[in-house]
């Protein structure tokens, strides 16, 4: 399946080996990582997935896709600023967060909008987030959340 | 200026009436209500405006502008599905947030990338909203709050 | 009804003159202008408009409204770039080219999809698009174009 | 390279065939189709480089990735409706266009907004479409003009 990775784009080394984690493990158990395409935990994830083979899709705020980070192999331009979060979201079968500020609050929004299981790493305490403590916990819950759904 | 209304597309008569409230102190007090444009909170607000003589504009999120409830002076299409809440809180100087569901959140996380002020009635409990008690007091936590921003 | 007013954004006097007359005569017949909210035709046809006592809509590119031309009455920040072309050409019932290049090109477009009536003025000879040779002209197809439609 | 190959979406047996060898040349050639995700053109090109072993990606004007033909690799579903066909351009390093109607032509406009390089096969004649008369001078052309370009 595809897995949104959602966080901050400037986060700790902390956040950022979780994210790396998540994505790692994402790549080793044959998931797509979608995430926003830049920095900070969206370049880790990408990372971690690439590191285990995996395969990752940015899609970014601008409108020149020269401008993911160096782990995503297909990289979307949509020069639609902000308004893009609806689609990193809508672009995953699920949704793990880590970390984050108020771009990753209106992505665990739409998570709710179009109804996506969301596994939570130190992110905000919002509807729906199911709060872990670690990286294969959270993958854990989003393989488990999204087969019960379909 | 201009202010937000978010909240929910189908809520309950005290919710309504709360947003109906907001939109005719915005409306006495010659602020624009902008809003999604639809049901719920949204009408409510603009029919509060309304009533106050005072001018609002929708922002849909279908292609077609007589999708607007009635209330709604300038209607804004935009086709854009659920990616339009950004448009939403852009187009505001201050947000204010009446009940609401996962729609909303994406809003309110918009409200913190686009730097708006929020004031919350019976809403979620997020970064940088603050919590008000009534119409009246959310009216003038944004007028303030906006006051000592510029 | 509402117009949509498409064209360069940078443009030479002779086209901004004929743009400035299409707003006039817009706001002299009850119409609403909506244009992209920018420089060139877009200005003038706002000026135009304004200058009848007319009201004006620009739907702009980037993130703040600021931006709008000093003529624009709503101004709606969409922060979508180019794709905010679709929406200056979905918000109209018709359309009126003025002049213009490869932007007008795809608004153009849209009016067809859309299925939006044309009026050209010094314009791209493209699919559905009524050459006229003056504002009156253009202007009075736009009206009766409508009419027929509905 | 990318290159966004776009037309009507239901044309011809005739177009095609056209948009399927363009697919197919495009794919024995290593670059990657971009296209629109949905039937017409965009299938029949998906559906040539897919015969080829290229790779091929589809942005969607709706919600849900499974609106994506049977030949797109990587599905981007986007929500914005017609909004989209400035992405499916942006996506591409240069442009074939086959056949096709308004939508098309939409594209065409926003290939001289991002200044990419089209090749036209049987579709609008608009300004910077270099008219062709078989598929393989469509991608020969998308080819020679990218590298001038860089």
């Amino acid at each position: 399946m595809r897995v949104s990775v959602i966080g901050g784009g400037t986060v700790d080394e902390a956040a950022a080996e979780q994210a790396r984690a998540v994505g790692r493990l994402l790549g080793e158990r044959d998931h797509v990582v979608v995430c926003g395409g830049l920095g900070g935990v969206m370049a880790a994830a990408c990372e971690g997935a690439h590191a285990a083979g995996g395969e990752t899709v940015g899609i970014l705020p601008t409108a020149d896709r020269r401008d993911a980070n160096e782990y995503v192999d297909t990289a979307i331009a949509t020069g639609l600023g902000h308004a893009r979060n609806a689609l990193v979201v809508m672009n995953g079968d699920a949704v793990v967060a880590v970390d984050g500020g108020a771009g990753t609050l209106s992505e665990l929004g739409f998570a709710g909008v179009f109804d996506r299981p969301v596994a939570g790493l130190g992110t905000h305490d919002a509807p729906g987030v199911e709060a872990v403590d670690s990286p294969a916990e959270a993958v854990d819950y989003v393989e488990s959340a999204s087969s019960s759904q379909h």
